[in-house]
């Protein structure tokens, strides 16, 4: 049998950006649309050129892309044609290959919100898409309301969507904008549409979250016939959120009817990047990923109940909907340490560190992490912090210095041109080879800004350590991580450094507290432990 | 039209209690039963008691409840008689009106885990059920695997509801244990059971969000004729959690089909109790709510996008598809840089600030805002900060006091028992009515822990403000976010810190700094002014 190929549509960077407290940098864009890419998803809707500062600057210097990139605008406004309308203009000027054009189709929208009849609506829509492909792009047509405006007045919507198939429109995606749309509802209506005369494979559908059926909704459009899937990762998105790909990919690829008779651009071999994927978008975000995210989720595989974890060894299948593995996820059972042990063997491998198969210290690094990780510790990234964790319990790990104390200072108060002005001062004092040495730094840039407290007590633990003093000299901090792991007033803080060297070499370090400082300094001692240790070699 | 009775099962307190990390005291969940009760659910799965000792202790004193109080546990094992099975009688001890057994339908279960042959498995669901009735109980059979089972043996799987139902089960609930069973599947499965000739008003759901699907799969089953639903508040549960009930309520007595056809014990009046009684139930776990919940979550009807806040503005049902007070939420429309004027009237206008459509201070308030927001500002949530600013640029803001200075020591060192640890000391000094005040504090917890510099700054800031004390004396520090702006070594810090007061008003602040101390007071700064200015009112 053939397969039906299916179009998935990401709108991340435009729909997404609409999430209450997000707001992407233009380099954040480029991120994101590299791992779209990455992933295989057909069209990037790279945001709204014109309306926004850092979609300009994005399409400016788009990144190439394998998928369609897409630029999104709104129809032409009446009184004007669609060549003389500066909106537009700006649309068609980031030179993308499609273009996609929001229009109002529902009757109550029309009238109340644009003010105009009903039949100039519909030549607005009908005018913008004729422009846009006669400029030679690709066209979509994104129809606000639809489902709400169908309900009011079917044969209006109808007629709204014909007018922009006719004008030669690639894609016609029916939007469930206000998100109340339930999937039976969907199902129902995308038929009726097809019915009318507008074919499955020219049909799109946007649905959000705001029932907790913006998944299923997406699905019942599929099954009734339409062909692009419209969504974001980690179901970004206004309110509650659009369709979420990184639960409908998996689906689509894994799950019957869908893997049998439909295809789309993703790989099996690009789904195992789907987990990667999801962290990464959470990692720009800084924000502390889902861990009941479907397929994705830390605890999406995670068996707690003591009669599932042990059949879960006899045979996964019986409590597993799928391989975590095609996915790219783990399955996570406690008290389990069968498949931790090997993962540990492989991590411990890659820093240098051989241990057998059977030692038993193999199961305490893993208690201990397990430990650290309850606390708010995460080694995922922080691959330096793990090797010295590992080398601690395995009594390989050397002292080259003690912390005997430190403290820092944060003042704010006048200066004397009577301006508020804040400094820092911090005082580190190790003892190295039976010595003990004082060193002191203040927080003050070449610029003369005030760059914290972190940044002074870094700049005294590496003021002075000895004979070690060469090799730290160069490492230079390069980036700066930090997250609440609980919230309120328990909140514990999550620092991650990353640190770079002479030789190019870049290595992440962790440390947590209930006191930011101590976070900070935990995760710059790890730093300059590893680089120590390194430097031994 | 007489309505169709649904009936509605909660299990936050036996599955909600699988979730990774979730452990509830014997307390916590006497307060989630009240919670569910005041909202009127028809059961409440308490536990399962002899499998947990806060579980037995929760039905040693059950709370009285106008729901049906109901113990889990699993079928009599084989080889002993139901009588004699002490699983089942300690659950049959905790004395509830009913109990709920969960069973094996799908025979590679059966064979493989049970290791007994199908018939036996048969014999074992009647016995069991059979017993709870003659006890004078209700029963309720939980079909484990069921859809799994039905697909690889449906005779069989019928044959053990039959079994169930002729010994006199009052439901046979339809369990999708690993959550991988798709909504079209569900009600196709649903439909086959009801024409093989188990009763619709028999019949239960129970599904899982491992492909975010769950609440689409209840909904499925109640269109193909089931009339129980069970799920959990918040969607809590192993994995990726179970039917989120908070989704599904609402969408049950507010949307069509299901407000015409069907009546549930939750009453319009209960429903407006909805989001408190999920935001109690993340109170009650530690958690920071999830801002995208369906219905319920903090962003559910918040309004970002420029063109339709200005279209709300007009009327609310052009991009709302509820009332968010029927469920108790409010609406949110934030500022951003892509919000236009309109936006920033209605924000203001919430703020109790009245300003003309033409006054130029619009344009000043959002320059000053997009000229922070460049800096590392966001006002989406922050929306105490956002009313302060404007006062600012208005003149509208009094100034209760000036922070002359502010001093915050972090020291680490070795305590009188060789241990190391750290503590911190604010000074911070502020002038009132012409006076100087001196105000110190430690960072020092009830429990003797260090909770770092900016609890300690926050407490020595709020310690004495004159004649302003009585008005912050109420104020609590409940969340506390850290997000780094820009990476690596010009990392600029954004701190939003949420405050609560004694009569349950919550506010968001935002400080932005290089130095994430100063961050911190910019924000708790904010946060004490808006208090007072909402003393003053």
């Amino acid at each position: 049998m053939t397969k039906t190929r299916l179009s998935l549509y990401d709108t991340t960077l435009r729909d997404g950006q609409q999430t209450q407290g997000v707001q992407f940098s233009t380099h954040e864009k480029q991120l994101i649309a590299a791992t779209l890419d990455r992933l295989g998803i057909d069209y990037i809707e790279g945001g709204w050129p014109g309306a926004n500062p850092t979609d300009s600057a994005f399409f400016d210097a788009a990144p190439k892309t394998r998928a369609t990139m897409t630029a999104f605008g709104m129809t032409k406004r009446s009184g004007r044609s669609a060549e003389n309308d500066d909106v537009l203009a700006a649309v068609m000027n980031a030179n993308t290959a499609a273009v996609c054009l929001v229009g109002k189709t529902h009757d109550f929208h029309v009238e109340t919100a644009l003010g105009i009849s009903l039949d100039e609506n519909t030549a607005n829509i009908a005018a913008s898409i004729s422009h846009v492909v006669g400029q030679g792009r690709e066209a979509l047509f994104d129809a606000e309301h639809f489902f709400d405006g169908y309900k009011a007045n079917p044969d209006y919507t109808l007629g709204c969507l014909q007018a922009a198939l006719e004008a030669g429109a690639r894609w016609i995606v029916l939007c469930d904008t206000n998100g109340g749309t339930l999937p039976h509802e969907i199902f129902e209506i995308t038929k009726a549409v097809i019915a009318a005369g507008i074919p499955g494979e020219r049909l799109g559908i946007h649905t959000h979250n705001d029932t907790e059926n913006a998944v299923a909704g997406a699905l019942a459009a599929v099954d009734a016939g339409a062909r692009q899937i419209q969504g974001t990762l980690n179901g970004l998105g206004e309110r509650c959120g659009n369709a979420n790909l990184t639960a409908l990919i998996p689906t689509l690829l894994l799950k019957e009817p869908y893997a049998s008779q439909y295809e789309t651009g993703v790989t099996p071999e690009a789904l195992k990047g789907l987990t990667l994927a999801s962290r990464q978008l959470d990692d720009i975000l800084n924000r502390v990923p889902l861990k009941q995210a479907a397929y994705v989720g830390a605890s999406a595989f995670a068996h707690k109940a003591g009669l599932h974890a042990s059949a879960i060894l006899k045979d996964p299948s019986t409590y597993e909907h799928i391989d975590p593995g095609a996915v790219g996820n783990a399955r996570i059972i406690p008290m389990s340490n069968q498949a931790g042990q090997s993962n540990l063997r492989r991590r411990l491998a890659e820093a240098g560190i051989e241990v057998a198969d059977n030692d038993p210290a193999l199961a305490r690094i893993l208690e201990e992490i397990k430990a650290r990780e309850d606390r708010g510790y995460t080694y995922d990234s922080a691959q330096a912090s793990f090797e010295l964790l590992a080398r601690e319990v395995l009594g390989q790990m050397p002292e080259f210095f003690e912390v005997k104390r430190y403290k820092v200072t944060v003042e704010r108060r006048k200066n004397k041109y009577n301006k508020m002005i804040s400094l820092s001062e911090a005082v580190v004092v190790v003892k190295i080879d039976g010595e003990k040495k004082l060193s002191v730094s203040e927080s003050m840039d070449e610029a003369g800004s005030d760059r914290g407290p972190v940044n002074a007590l870094a700049k005294a633990l590496a003021k002075d350590l000895g004979r070690y003093q060469a090799a730290i000299d160069d490492v230079r901090l390069v980036d700066f991580k930090v997250r609440i792991t609980q919230g309120g007033t328990e909140a514990v803080t999550r620092v991650i450094i990353d640190s770079e060297d002479g030789e190019g070499r870049r290595w992440s370090t962790v440390g947590v507290s209930a006191n930011i400082v101590d976070a900070s300094f935990e995760a710059l001692l790890d730093a300059i432990n590893w680089k120590l240790l390194r430097a031994q070699r």
